[in-house]
Formats: structure tokens, sequence, C-alpha cells
């Protein structure tokens, strides 16, 4: 019986504490892709009390409690903050197998030094303990990211958007964490999406691109991803949700944007064409600023009207989608390495079922000497970041491809105490390899394990995005 | 080395073993789904021999007989019963981690007291054993029911049934185990099959009502609903196969009743349209009944024609679909969803591939307050009802939501000795947690464990089906 | 801890060492599917150093070296071939995981001796010592084969092929080793690729047929299957990719046939429905000639244009297809059941998301009483050749079918020292019973347990096909 949670947790093997505790733990963190505000970043301003903190914006939390018959009034409604927090701990103490239990203790634990369980009978002391702590300023947004030795963080972000606070960050002295934009140019590709033509517009405006056709659409994008760029941005990202078609015929492109920009949605093959025209086109801007993409594919989003109508969209009303990928990503790959400009290239797919074609497609596009792991299969994504989804990611990369390449973990969080995260995909990681050489699978090449675990956890992604 | 399936069996952990001998093992059970004859529970008949009562009907024993090249004639044909079954035992010893290995020995043993291995050597005296006892009063069938501590059994049974032997059963003071029927209108769905106009023509005659449109379909439907729920009914079952889509067209809706009713078969357009317009409504009456609602998918029957023709359906040719259910599947719900009127829901799916897509899909709709999961990730079903299919599924639905909230375990079984199977859920469930709990995963809490794996086995099912 | 892949390597029980040193380990080979030259046996050069005897030709070994950032000149390239040698030993020192860790330490035991791991320091000492003994007659091609015990190799050869070397090898009573034609008919299926003509005009030229219509391809490749039946042959092999539809029309067959003739692609429509209508009538000619018939499922080929452009097919640039099998299969399978021709076959698929699918599909067609094992769910392929893909493959047909009827293991390799393959998938099936027996989920029953591992090492093999 091992103790609940202790120093040794998830870590089964004396060769796993070894790569844990002697390489891993105390690595740096890079938290490549994250939906943190660069707003309250540079705001600083403290949280009012631990539901704030915990609960404000955190769709995973929300959708457990939801599972569990919680009234929406202590979820997303305008219930008393004591009492969704004691709503949340009932339900926690009951969240046997489910992340949030760990990822719940892991917060409380190193944000807030409490080991004790979050139950309906411990909440009360728990809530005072916590909310006296979080007036104090070791728990204030920056000092929380200064704490877990983070190095830098990459916000996603609009290519309309302005970056003021990145920039204002950039220059403010007292924070050494690189808070760095990603370029999300979602709302550009998803042409059969409402609010299409006011967003052109916008787009227009803020790169001084007159946009009459999807190719200014595409200029517009390059305008402002060499602003990213000269602000930082390395990185860019895509809800792909499905795969776009690579054989692309402009005159469907066409009549896509222009049904889209007369305010009417386009047929389905147009929609196909548009996205995929601009995705290859991006390709190419992002190579040539030596940018690495990210693909985020089958997320299926939105799927009960009555609360998008009500809340909107990332509430937690999304599943998987089990769309078939593997035609379609290839041939988008292929259109962009024929053209001699296929970005480094980190691929997800919500669907863990994908996680073979995955692992298998990175493999052929490898053809760029000198790069160590160019094409990623990215790490467990939102319902497969948890302990299955994570190892089933990490074994599936080990057997088909260069585990030792992999750029490892990011939080993906909306929230500024996730990063024990970083701590639990470290631990899950040395347990594997750990028990891979206590099995005798490989042998006890400490220099080698040592280059490997933290490559993965912190020097390969440094050297990937060239941070 | 543990012993041969003992005391202990499948239970790896002190904990494990704590968990199930104190708390699973003593529950009563509620068998929520399965094929039991109300027939057959009724007249209480003896069986002629242990070959009738293991082989008759169960077509999960007559395909592994087949795949290791079996003569039909000793699987469903009409070879001597004694032969049948040594042919059946030189099977299972070489059944090797196969569920019926399992099962079988759980029969005997529970059933018989029998806890020899069955072999072609031990099936003489097996045979022997077997069947003196079956010429006992404790071997009838109800004794059979009785003497497994059930509570409640569940049938399946066509709208059109009379529900003589349910109303027969409820009246015999001297069985007292409800026996109660599951609306499933599989009949009045699936409008491209064969018999359709048929069973129209009868269910019009039972249900007093003139049906000459998909509307009148749904009201004689209704009727019918009311005259289940008067009879203790509380759930209905839809054999689902592939799901059809939401955004019902009447044009098509009505073409597919009226090609059908001619006895043509309807484009694969109209029997869609069809299929999904009866769905949403009965999910409306559904709904009224305050019953819960379950979808079997992904299952593709009837793959042999041959066979089809010789012994139609349900005798052991049928597989797995992995048609993608994702996006009909959201929109199905949605469809009921944004009428007020989605029941409390169970999905299945026989593919395991797709146990991500529901326990992400289920999230979708938990938007009740005060219904501890309303909607439901159910048992590994059929193929998947096996160690590893059962520990995938609830590890899943644990990752992905409340597994403390789950309606566990049903037999889905035609045959009378399967509840042993709700031993093995048990054990495999207690030995899950067991091991969190030995990992350090989840604290020795025994007051929230003890609630936990009793609101599994049985609790949960109690107050979400309210029986 | 274990040793570094000693003599236990992999057996984690002690009955798992028990059924591997005493059942397992001393059994003979059959390789019924591999890609080995007979030419090359027939020559029996010897191998110029271990560059050539291990990287050429290994797309595994490509594969992995690209991901790592290898330059293709080191690769597929004209680098010097000492030093690609030290660029695979610096990837396969950090290839943590991966089947090539252990595929290449088991190959330097088995076949040189040398139980130190190779990483770029060993790897110079490595090179002289191979390179040493390589040169000796102990390490020419046929004395490769005959140190492991093999009895039988199956080649995969073109219907137009002359068999000369099969023939010359047959002939030669120093080699005792079976070498066997397998019939793989690609060309005249892929109607749809380019070469199809010429290759038409080739196979009517080795067959005497003239060709002039699908008919007439079937007539053709069933005289040449006639020729390969008498050099041995009992089997064939699809490269299937995607499963053709089987209710096919003939016009549209006619018109696949006439435009591929022409030089022109035909339509996707027509293409399925020649493809189709060629398969079930090619399972009417194996089904005459008593022989298995293999069907490789998803895969995705050459996904690298400019790869492709540049070195053609089979050089590491395929993946997995997640394109739905279920129902297309079971129709191509039922049209020759209908027929009554369904040879036995072996259903392989490169998605393991596919394994439930043919695990129970396989168990639609079990109709044969006699064949222990008609139908097969063939062994884990390609990609899924590694530690969890075989594991996955073996529980999922232990748990859906007859798992002690399995043909087992067959190389799919290019390569003379692939053979320890067979030893790693013994000792993954020995710990897989071994666990099975040492929880108390099987007996202690040591005869019917080396009956079961013998079967699937060897024995079971040779019955199915008939050598």
């Amino acid at each position: 019986m091992k103790r609940f949670m202790d120093e040794d947790f998830l870590l089964s093997s004396e060769t796993a504490r070894k790569l844990y505790h002697e390489y891993a733990e105390s690595m740096p963190i890079i938290d490549y892709h994250c939906h943190l505000s660069p707003k309250e970043i540079y705001e600083n301003k403290p949280f009012r009390n631990i539901t704030h903190l915990f609960l404000g914006g955190d769709h995973y939390k929300w959708r457990l409690m939801a599972s569990m018959g919680v009234d929406d009034k202590f979820i997303r409604g305008d219930g008393d903050e004591y009492l969704k927090f004691i709503e949340y701990a009932k339900c926690i103490q009951r969240a046997i197998g489910n992340p949030l239990y760990h990822w719940t203790h892991q917060e409380l634990k190193r944000v807030f030094g409490i080991s004790e369980p979050l139950t309906e009978a411990s909440a009360p002391a728990i809530w005072e303990k916590c909310n006296e702590l979080l007036a104090t300023p070791d728990y204030l947004p920056r000092r929380l990211i200064e704490r877990f030795n983070v190095k830098v963080v990459c916000t996603t972000d609009d290519p309309a958007d302005t970056l003021e606070y990145h920039e204002a960050l950039s220059k403010d002295a007292s924070f050494p964490v690189k808070v760095l934009p990603t370029f999300r140019p979602d709302k550009a590709v998803k042409v059969n999406l409402a609010g299409f033509s006011e967003y052109i517009k916008t787009l227009s405006q803020v790169s001084g691109v007159s946009i009459n056709s999807p190719e200014d659409v595409v200029k517009a994008l390059g305008v402002r991803a060499e602003y990213f760029a000269a602000r930082g941005c390395r990185i860019s990202d895509h809800a792909l949700d499905t795969v776009p078609c690579a054989e692309t015929d402009m005159a469907l492109v066409n009549a896509a944007f222009e049904n889209a920009m007369r305010g009417e949605v386009p047929a389905e093959a147009e929609t196909d064409n548009y996205r995929g025209y601009v995705m290859i086109k991006l390709g190419e801007i992002y190579n040539r600023l030596d940018w690495a993409q990210q693909y985020h594919m089958n997320a299926q989003r939105n799927n009960n009207t009555n609360i998008f109508k009500k809340y909107g969209a990332d509430v937690g009303f999304d599943s998987i989608s089990d769309a078939p990928i593997s035609e379609q990503l290839n041939k988008l790959l292929d259109a962009q390495e024929k053209n001699g400009c296929l970005p480094r290239t980190i691929l997800y797919s919500l669907n863990p079922a994908a996680n073979y074609v995955l692992g298998t497609t990175i493999g052929n596009f490898q053809t760029h000497g000198g790069v160590y792991g160019k094409m990623q299969f990215g790490s467990a994504w939102w319902f497969c970041d948890q302990l299955d989804g994570m190892r089933d990611q990490m074994k599936t990369l080990a057997a088909l491809g260069a585990l030792s390449a992999f750029v490892g973990m990011l939080t993906d969080s909306r929230s500024f105490v996730s990063y024990p995260r970083h701590e639990y995909f470290r631990r899950i990681l040395c347990d594997i390899i750990g028990q891979w050489v206590e099995n005798g699978e490989y042998p006890e090449d400490y220099d080698t394990l040592k280059e490997i675990v933290q490559g993965i956890c912190y020097e390969n992604a440094e050297k990937y995005f060239k941070f």
C-alpha cells in the first residue's frame, strides 16, 4: 500500500523514483500551449477566493459537477461562491479514477501546501486556509507562474489581437517569464461560422490589407504573422476539428469566401476547399518564419444547442469526433511537403483511437535531416490528458517513432494553477521508462536515460521551438 | 500463484478483497436488461439436462464451438445432447483467455457447486452430476433467479406484446422477484426490414390506432408505452446499430413509411429520416413517462447470408460495426434536448474504439441538476463483456466522467444461469478501485469507498430506474 | 530488476518461464509470410558488412533514423556504410520503447552472440566483430535461415513470376528448408495504378491467355495459380488497403478494365467494382486449390509524393488508414461464403482500432466443421508488430474467439535476420498465458497448456496451411 499521493506518487519502481527525483523533478517548465489571458498576467490581480481560482473558467470541473447532478446555479450560474466550493468538494470526494481527483489534490498540495483529501467534511477548513493564502502576494497570478519554475508561457491569440499585454510584459523586467503569443487564425479559416464577414473586416483593418478574396485573407494573415513574429511568436495553432481537403479547386475556394462575405453559409464542399487552401498557404508562411504549427483534430464542439445559446463556446459541452482523418491529413501535409514548405508540425487528435494513425503519419514526413523529431505526435490532449491517456500516447509514440525526440507536456489550460500537470506528466513518463529498465527491456544506462528524460521534460521543447 | 478461480478470483490486492467481500459480494442484483423469456419464468419448467440449460439458445457458446471447428450438428443442429456437451467441454478446455472459460466455471460453481475444470475427461461425470441436480426443485427457472438474490429482472419486449406473463407473475405472491417489461420498438423503427407492413398491422390492432402515417406509428407506440408503463415498465431499449439523422425531412419520413407499407424497401435516406423522426418522437414519450432509454449501437448483424436463411437472427453471426457515430449521435440527443424532453439515457457501443466517444458524449447532456448520472455510458456489452472490455469501459468512464454514478452491470443474457456475471463484474470493479487505493491514487476513505462500490453494484440502478 | 534482455526476457512469471523454456523455445519455425528474395536465398551470396545485412532494405530502421533527424545520405543515400552504422547506433541508443531496440539486440545476440547494448560508443567494436563473422560460411543467407530451425519460408510473389529460384531451391538437396511461393496478384487487382495495362500484357504472355476482359484476367490468374500450386504454393496474399464492394455491377467492372487498358485511371466506383469482382473470383480459385488467403487491410501507402518520386514504394513512408472496413469486409467474405467457396482466410488490419472488428468478423464465417480456426485474425502486423501490439492482438483474439486455434507468428520481413521475432512473439505469448495461470484464471493443466503453446508456435500453422 503506497501512501496517498506522496512524494513517490505514480512511481511504482526504484528506477522510476530515481529517474523522477534525480532527473525530472527539478527541470524548468516550458508551457508551449495554454489559454492563459495575457491581460490577467499583466494586471496581476489577486483571486478573491478558491472558487474564483479553481472553478472560474475551468470547464473540466464544471463538467464533472454536472455529471453528478449538481444544479447549474452552482456550476456556471450565480450561486454563492462558498456553496459552489462545497458542491465541488462533494463531487471530488466521489471522483475516483478521474484526473480531476489528482489535479485538484496536486493543486492543493503544490499551491497551498494542503495534503488532506478534499471532501465535504474537510471543505470548510480548506476554504478558509486557501482564502487566507490567496490574500498574500505569493498567490498573485505572476507569482503562481514563477513559483513553478516556468521559463516560457505561450498563450493562444487571434491574428487581429494587438498583443499589447505581451509587449507590456516583455518590457517589465520584474517578471522574468517569457510570455509569448501563439498565432491561432481559426476565425479566418472557419469560413462557415457566424461572424466570418465581420471578422474579415477587423482583420483587414488591423493588417492594413484590403480583403476581397481568399488570396487577400492569406496576405492579411501573413502581415499579422510577421507582427506576431516580431513579438516573439514561434508557434501557430489550429482547432482543425475535421481535416480539410488538400486538392483545392479555386472556384470552390472563392465561392466559399464570397458566400460567407454575403452572410450566407457556404456549401460543405466550398468550406472544405477554402479551409484546405488557407491551411496550405499558412504552411508557407509558417515555414518562412521558421515556426512550428500545431493541428488539434477530432474535437466535436458545442453539441448542446440550448447551452450554446445560453453560454457560448468552451463551457464543457464538447466531445470527441470519430470522423476518419488519415487520408485527408496525409494529403494536407503532403501538399505542404511537395511545395517544400512543410513547417515543423505537432499533431494532436482528441480521439485516442487515432493514436496509431498520428504515430505513423508523422513518420511520413520526417525528411529533414538535422531536426530531432521534426514531426511530432503531440501530448495526450484534453479528454486524453489523464493517466491512461498519457501512458497510451507515450507508449504509442515510443513503439511507432522516437519518444526520445518528444517535445513533451503542455497544459492547454485556462487556469493559473495547472502547472502540477507537468509534474503529473513527468511522473508518468519516469514510471513508464523505469518499468522498461526494471523489466530488462532497456539497460541501466543512466547517462542516456538522463538525456532522454530531461530532453522530454525540457530540452527538446527549448530546441524545437527555438525560444 | 493464485488458486484457480477461488474466492479471491480477480482480486489482486488486499484492498480489492476487502472491497469485494465486505461491500460488494452480498448486494442484491438488479438485472435491468436481459433477454429472458417471461413465459419460461412463468411456466417454470425444469431443464431436461445441462446441454439444454447451458447450450440452448446461447450464441456465445455456439460461436466458440464453431471457431474450433465443431460440426454444426453438435452446435445448432440435432446432434445428441450428451455429445454436444462433450464437444463443448473439449472447446472450453482450450478456450484460454475467453470469457466463456470463466462464465462456464462460475456457472458450474455457483449453480452446481462444481469447482473442477470442465475438460473432455471431466465432462461425463459433470454431465451426470448436473443432470441429477437439474431434476430437483432448486434448479427450476424461478429458483435459479431467486438463489442469486435478484430483486428485479427487466425483460425485452415488443410493443405489441400482451405482457400476459408479466401480469401473471406480478400476481403470483410465491415469486418475490419483480419481472418487468422493457419497451423495445425496433420493428416499428426499422422501416427497411422485411415484415414492416405486417408488423404495423399488428401494432394497429393491438393499440387500437389506425396507422396511416409515421405520426400514427408514434401515436400507436405511445398507446402501447402507456400500457407497458401501467405494467411496471421503466425502460426502453433500441438496437440502433447505426445512428439515424436528427434533422429530418418529413417528405422523406413519409416516403419511407409509404414505400415500406407497399412492401418496397425505402431508399437509404428515407429510412434514415424515418428512423430519426421516430426516435426523436419516442424520446418525448419516454420523457413524459419518466423512463430511461437505452441505445445499443455499432452492432452489424446477420453477416452470413447462408446461416441467416437457415436459422434466422441471433444465432452467432453478428459482429462489430466501425461506422462513425459521434456526429449523428450528438445531433440525435441534441434534438431531444432542444425540445426539453431528453430522457435519462444509457449509451452502449459494441465497438470499444468508440468508448471515448461515448464517455465524452454523455457529458454534453448532463444538464439536469438533481439526477446523479443522468446520461450513462453503459456497461461493456456483448463482445466487450469480458475482463479487458469491462476494465476498459470502467476506466474510461472514470477518466471522462463519474464512475461513482454508474448504474453498473446487466446480463443482456438469454440464459437463466448468467447471474454470476454480476459477480464477475463486481470483482473487476473492486479490483480496479482496490488498485487505485493501493497505488496511493485514492485515499483509504472506506466510507466513501463503500458508498461508491455499493452504489455501482446496486443502489445507483435502484434510484436511476425508480423501481 | 531483471537483467537486460537475458534468457528470461519478457517472461515475468515462473509459469511464463516454464511455458517458454519447456514448450515454446525449441519449436521449429514456419515463416508463412515474408518478403525474402528467393533469388538471394538461391544465390547465397555473403553480406559485405553489418550495414548491408541490417540496414539494406529495412524501412523500419530507415524510418527510425529519419525520425531522429539523420540525414537521408546515411539512410537511403550513398553515405559511407561504416558511418551509416554509427548513425544507426546513435539512434538505437535512444530508441527506448521502440521494437527496433529489441529486434536489433535480439539480432545481435542470436546471430552474432553479442549481448552488449549497441551505442555510439560500442558501435565501432561491434562493426568489426560482425563483419569478421559475416565473412564466414555460417553467415551466408541459407545458413542464417537454417540456424534458426526454420522449416518453411513462404515468399511473396507476383503471378507472372517464373518461380525459377523456388524450383531451383526445391531441387537442391543441400538446403532442407522448404521455400514456397505465395500468390500475390496485387498488380492485377489494383486497376487504378499506373502500369496496369503493361502488367496485363505480361500476365497474358506468361499465362498464355489472351486478356480482353475482367473474366480473362481471372482466367489468366487461374492458370498462374495452378502453376504456383504445382510449385508448392499454399497461400495467397492481398494488399487490400481499402476493402472493395462485394455487390458488383459488371458494367462498372468492365468500364474499369477498359479505361485502365486505355491508360486512363478508372473512376473510383469502377475501380471499386473491378476490385470486388476479381477478389470474389479469386476466392473461388483459392478454394478450389485448397489454399488459404490473406487480406492485409488499412495500410495507406506512399504518402510522401517527393519521396515516392525519388525512391518509389516501400521505403518507409506508409502509415495507417482509419477508413471503416466492417461493412464491406463482411459483404466481401459473405459473397464468397454464399457461393460455397470461401477459402480459409487470415485477416490483418494495420489499424489496431479495428482489432475488435476483425476478431468478431472471423466469427461470422466459422462454419466449416473440422477446420480448427478456419477464419483467422492474423498476428499483429507491421506497425503493430511490437510488444503492446502483439499483446493486444492475442488478448483480443482470445477474448473474442479461439486463441488456441491461432496460426501464430510470421516475420513479414525483407531481412535474413528477422527470425528472432518468432522468439519475441513466443515470449510474449508465454508471458500472457503464464500470467493467466498465475492469476488463477486458467488451471495448471500443463498437458493442455503445452498443446496450446506448441499449437500456436508451430503445429497449428503446419496443419492449417497443409505444408
